[in-house]
C-alpha cells in the first residue's frame, strides 16, 4: 500500500506554490519514461522542475533506480528507470532549478558487473537531490491504521511551502526524521547538491515574456489537471442525476454521480456508474480501498454513487460515462432501469497521450531568461508506485521493520531503448 | 604547485575553531593510509572530525579516489586513496559530526571494469561531503605571481569561523564560487550529507569527562603541532646565536638562526643551517620558492638563516639541527668556522611514527557521549599533494583551462591491503 493521502496533499502543496503538478499513480516502465520524456520537454531555460518518485527503488554504483509496477522479480535492466538520466535531462533543458526527491529503498545490489555507461551532469550547478534515506538503506513508511505514511514525505508536507532555500527546507525534514524514534539508526536522510543560487520553491513565477512554444507546452500540461465540467442528466421519468468529478492523482479520476430531483412518479432512486471502456480499478485492494474512502469523504457530499477511474494514462480514444437510474415507478409498482451516457472525451492525462513515445524528437529549447530569484516557470512530476510488499513498514505499534528481499540480478538501465532520447550537450 | 598559503590559512582557522589539526604535504600513498589511520584512532563517540584534502583526485563509480605523490602515472588501484573508506572509517568512530573536504578533480574514468566491493555507510547521519567540485568536473586553481590559490579552498577560507550550521557554510561557498567568472560553466561546489543535526565547526568543544584513553591519543597529536622549543647557543668566540622554529605543516618545520650578539673580536658573522639526517627540500621549486618566501617572510624577523625541514614523517630517529657560524676574527684576519648542534628529537608530526603502519591493531572507541551540538572533541586532517602539471589552472591573466590528461587505466582501491584495517560493523 502506496502512501496516497501523502503523495495527494504533496501535489496540493506544490501547486500552491505554482507549481504545475502532474502526479500519477501506479505506471508501468514504458508509461514512466513516456512521462519522464513529456515532463521533460515542458522544462525550458529559467524553468524550475521537480520530479518526486514514491515507491520501490534500488542503488548500485552510485546510481538510483525506480521500479516500474511492471517490473518483474528479479529485476531486469530494462525494468528499472536511471533517476540520474532524469537529472541529465532536465539539466540539457537549462532549468533554473532542477529537483528529484525520492521517497524510496536505496539498498545495494551486488556489484559484480561493469556499470553501464551513463552521461555525467555538467558543471552548470543547481541541481538538488533529495533523498528519503542514505546508501544502502530502506525508506520507511508508518502504518497507522488504514493510513499509510511515508516518513520522509510526511516531514516533507510539513516544510516545503517554506520560502526559504530549497535546501533549508530539506534540511528542516532531515533534523525532523532525524529526531523521529521510528527510524532511528534506520533511515537518515540525504542531501546532495550543487546550488550555487539561493533558489526556493518559493519564488515567484514570471508570468510575462514566455515564448510561444513553452505556452503550448504548458498548455498541454495544465488539461492534465483540468477535470470534466459537471452535468446534470434529465432522465425521461423526471428524475435529475448531477455527475461531477474529482481527480485524485492526473492519472486517477472520481467520477460523482447524486440524484438532485426524484421524479413525481418515481421513488426508491439509485444511481450506478460505469465506464465504456472499463478502466482497472487499482483500488479495490482491503488497504488502498479505505484510504480512498477517506479521501472520497473529504472531495465530496455524500454522492449516491461513485465510480474510480484509474491508469487513465492507458486511455486512447474518448472515456464515455454510463449513468443508470433504477427506479421504482409508482403505478407499476416495478423496478426500473433507464440509462444515459456523457462522453467527458480524454480527462486529466489521457491529453498528454503518454501511450505514445516519441522516440526520435529532439525538442529544442525556447529562449526564456532568468534573472535572480524568478522562476520562469514551475513544472512537478510526481509519481507513485505501490511500497506494497517490497517496501519495509515501520508500524507504530510493534515498530517492526521488515527489509525487502535480497534480489539475484543487477539494475541496469537499458541503453539501447533510452539514449536516443538524450539531447547530448556537447 | 599547490596552494600552500591557502592550507596553511585554512589550518590556522581550524585551530581558531578548536580542532586539533595535523597538516601534511607531499605524503606517499603508504604515509597517507598511515596519517589516516592515526586519524582514525584519534576520533571517537561525540568527536567532530574534519578531513581535507588538496591535489590530484579522480573520481569512479560514484567513489572518489585521492592520487598520492608517489602514484605512476597511469594509475594503478593501489596508488589510489579511497575517499568514501575514510567516511566509514569516521563513521565508525562513531563521531557526531563527519565531514570530508576535497579540493581536487572528480574527472570521471571510463567504467569498463567491475568497482570492487566496499562497505556503504551506516544510516547514522552527521557525514558531510564538500566537493570543490561536481562529478566528471575539475578543480581549478587561479595563480596569480608566486601565488596559487585553489578557488574552493580560498571561499572555504572565507567563510569557516561562521558559527552556522557546516552545511551552510558550505553553501556560502557555493555561491561565492557560483558567481566567480573565473571557473562559470567549469567548476560548481556539490555538497552531499546527511546532517540531522544542526552541527557548526563552530561548536563549542567539551573539556571534560574525557577517557584516559582518548587524552592519550589526543597528546600523540598535540604532540604533532608542538614546535621545539627556541634556544641561544653561546660560541666560544662570544657570538650568540638564537635558533627558533615554525611549523608550516606538521611535516614541515622551519629553523630560523639569527645572530644576536657579535663577540669582541668577531666580525662578518654569518650562520649556515643543515640537519642530520638531511631531509629533503620539497621547496626548491620555483613556484614553491617564491610562496615560500611570502611565508617565511611573516613568520620570522629577517633571519640570517633559514633551514626548511621537509618530510618529517619519514624522520625515524632523533633531528640535529648543526649550526655552523662563519665569521672573521679581528686579530689574525682569519675566516673561522664554529660549529654547535641542537638535538630537538623528532619534532612535529615525526612523533607521530607515521612510517609504522600498525595493520593488525583494531582500536575500540572509548566511551564518549554527545549530547545537543556540543563536540567531545575536535580532530581535522589536512593533506596537501601538488595539484602540479596534474591539476588544472585557471590563470587570472588568461583564464585558460587546461584539463588533466584522460588516463588509460582505472583507479581501484587496493582491497588486500586496506581491508584489514577496517573495524566491521556487523
Amino acid at each position: 500500500m502506496a502512501p496516497i493521502m501523502d503523495v495527494h496533499e504533496l501535489s496540493n502543496l506544490l501547486q500552491q506554490l505554482g507549481f504545475r503538478v502532474v502526479s500519477l499513480l501506479d505506471l508501468t516502465r514504458e508509461e514512466m519514461l513516456a512521462a519522464i520524456d513529456k515532463f521533460i520537454q515542458l522544462l525550458d531555460r529559467g524553468v524550475y522542475g521537480l520530479f518526486y518518485y514514491a515507491g520501490h527503488g534500488c542503488e548500485r554504483a552510485g546510481r538510483n533506480y525506480l521500479v516500474a509496477v511492471d517490473a518483474p522479480q528479479p529485476y531486469e535492466p530494462e525494468n528499472c528507470v536511471c533517476v540520474q538520466r532524469i537529472m541529465l535531462k532536465m539539466q540539457e533543458r537549462r532549468t533554473a532549478l532542477s529537483v528529484i526527491l525520492l521517497d524510496a529503498c536505496r539498498k545495494w545490489y551486488k556489484q559484480q558487473c561493469i556499470p553501464s555507461c551513463i552521461m555525467p551532469l555538467g558543471p552548470t550547478g543547481n541541481t538538488v537531490y533529495g533523498y528519503a534515506t542514505c546508501e544502502d538503506a530502506e525508506a520507511f513508511e508508518v502504518q497507522d491504521g488504514g493510513k499509510s505514511t511515508g516518513i520522509f514525505t510526511k516531514y516533507l508536507n510539513e516544510h516545503i511551502l517554506q520560502s526559504e532555500k530549497v535546501t533549508h527546507v530539506l534540511e528542516r525534514v532531515s533534523e525532523d526524521l532525524g529526531k523521529d524514534p521510528l527510524v532511528t539508526g534506520k533511515q537518515v536522510v540525504e542531501i546532495k547538491h550543487t546550488l550555487k543560487e539561493p533558489r526556493s520553491l518559493a519564488d515567484p513565477v514570471r508570468t510575462t515574456g514566455h515564448t510561444k512554444e513553452l505556452r503550448l507546452r504548458d498548455a498541454c500540461w495544465r488539461q492534465a489537471n483540468e477535470l470534466p465540467q459537471k452535468k446534470r442528466l434529465m432522465f425521461r421519468c423526471g428524475v435529475e442525476v448531477e455527475v461531477s468529478f474529482s481527480a485524485l492523482f492526473s492519472n486517477v479520476l472520481m467520477a460523482f454521480a447524486t440524484v438532485k430531483t426524484t421524479g413525481l412518479r418515481t421513488q426508491d432512486c439509485t444511481v450506478t456508474l460505469s465506464s465504456i471502456p472499463t478502466l482497472e480499478d487499482i483500488f479495490s485492494g482491503p488497504g488502498r480501498s479505505e484510504e480512498m474512502d477517506t479521501l472520497l469523504f473529504q472531495k465530496s457530499d455524500n454522492p449516491d454513487c461513485t465510480l474510480r477511474l484509474c491508469a487513465l494514462q492507458k486511455l486512447k480514444g474518448s472515456l464515455v460515462i454510463k449513468v443508470d437510474l433504477h427506479y421504482t415507478h409508482m403505478d407499476s409498482r416495478l423496478r426500473q432501469t433507464e440509462s444515459k451516457q456523457m462522453d467527458i472525451g480524454k480527462p486529466l492525462v489521457a491529453s498528454c497521450k503518454l501511450y505514445k513515445r516519441n522516440h526520435a524528437k529532439k525538442q529544442e529549447g525556447a529562449s526564456g531568461r532568468s534573472v535572480g530569484n524568478i522562476s520562469d516557470g514551475k513544472a512537478a512530476q510526481l509519481h507513485q508506485t505501490p511500497g506494497g510488499p517490497r517496501r519495509p513498514f515501520t508500524r507504530k505499534a510493534e515498530c517492526a521493520a521488515q527489509p525487502a528481499a535480497a534480489r539475484g540480478n543487477e539494475p541496469e538501465e537499458n541503453d539501447e531503448t533510452e539514449q536516443q532520447d538524450f539531447t547530448f550537450r556537447h
